[in-house]
């Protein structure tokens, strides 16, 4: 272990005798002059390799449509990571209470729109992933099937109660912000900042919360079984490029031919 | 206000009264049954229009290079985006105190590899943006400075002390995880799976701390002016599809010839 390992260990107070972060049982209360008291769980545990060990929040599971109902509104109180993360989160306040019930939700709010409008990773995605991580003990598979449903599936599905507009669903083919947006835009007819757009995203984001808590509540249960498998086509494109293939030369399993259509040459 | 809104704000305890979740003022104590004694931040404020007003942490300027020290070393700890994200909040606990403390960080390994594998949205920037909402003032100017430097800059730049290895560095012209990857092993090299790649994303989130750091250094300061503005291509995609224009069927601010080259015909 070099001396800087050593140094950021030392100061996360962790090493063999460290608990969870976050871990509902041990916690330590800190105390300082002209500041509130605030009851801290304690840092990270490190595995052998000096890896952060992966420790999932108790979950139970949910009303997918209560969740669903929640994530619309809250898409309209902080957008669409905000929207999903959030309704999660509160869901398992409400059940469960802390540390759910403090959990700093707000800073989800960058997400918004691919993040600030930069139209990367779509906020619905990146708030379900976050909520994943943060509750499952198996989060790649919960993850891959969530991700491959929100390029494959005509979104939205989930009409919320009180819906502000009737809105046409279109397929993405990616996780992408901007590729979701324009592909909305040719199926509807309707243009990016229209409020129709934001409602479809807001019921885009109920849709997402409301499968992301389906596969969180069957991982509980013990009855998860992907519907969404990685694609085929995604398959053959890994075969050459990603690991232990013979160029492995890129990595990842989004939809491939969106952006890289005509390859390989037929 | 529709009966749902007023729900969702009673949920939350939300309101007038209510003051900022995290705020450093103001907690209260939750004591429940078996559980331990918890102090929670009271829960978000919302405007006129309903929308989660936006509440920074305090931020005090940090060493850009000790947080890219760090941010190399917590690469290695829990992937990308836990790497930058950390790095800034373990930086602001020492300086600080709570709430960066006891703040959660280790959820934001869920962005590794673009999340989880997935490769969509580099983890590094994912990190940084979180890293900035949490306590920038002004996060958007920000996160347009630490991506259009992502996207145009060699990377790394930023050579950690005790750097496993000699790293190439490339130019991603993307906020995408695959992109740069790809663009990096065709600048290397090297394989996407090689410990070479690991250790160039751990420098390159090394490179991304530091930048993000000096950015809110300058906002903490006065003096942020954007080194690295929109490209004027991008101006020029957006004058057609972006908000107001006459198509207006997109959004976003990613560089858009990688993936969209030949268009317009010229």
């Amino acid at each position: 272990m070099d001396e800087s390992r050593r140094k950021v260990i030392a100061t996360l107070g962790g090493g063999a005798a460290a608990v969870g972060l976050l871990g509902t049982a041990a916690v330590r209360t800190v105390v300082a002059e002209d500041k509130p008291t605030v009851t801290t769980p304690k840092k990270e545990v490190l595995d052998e390799k000096g890896q952060v060990v992966h420790q999932p929040l108790p979950y139970v599971p949910l009303d997918p449509k209560a969740v669903a109902e929640r994530a619309y509104h809250n898409y309209y109180k902080g957008d669409c990571m905000y929207g999903a993360f959030t309704s999660i989160v509160e869901g398992l306040a409400e059940k469960v209470g802390e540390p759910y019930t403090s959990f700093p939700t707000t800073v989800t709010r960058y997400g918004a729109g691919g993040v600030l409008g930069w139209a990367t990773l779509c906020g619905a995605l990146n708030g379900a992933a976050m909520a994943v991580y943060l509750v499952s003990k198996e989060p790649m598979p919960a993850i891959d099937e969530i991700y491959n449903y929100a390029q494959a599936v005509p979104l939205p599905e989930y009409v919320p109660e009180k819906a502000k507009f009737k809105i046409t669903p279109s397929v993405s083919h990616s996780t992408l912000c901007h590729v979701s947006v324009s592909k909305w835009c040719d199926a509807s007819g309707k243009k990016a900042f229209s409020p129709e757009r934001a409602d479809r995203c807001a019921q885009l984001v109920a849709s997402v919360a409301k499968k992301t808590v389906e596969v969180l509540n069957a991982q509980a249960q013990g009855s998860f079984k992907a519907a969404f498998p990685l694609p085929d086509e995604v398959k053959a494109c890994r075969a050459c490029h990603d690991q232990k293939s013979t160029l492995e030369n890129t990595r990842g399993k989004m939809e491939c031919a969106p952006c890289h259509e005509g390859h390989p040459k037929s």
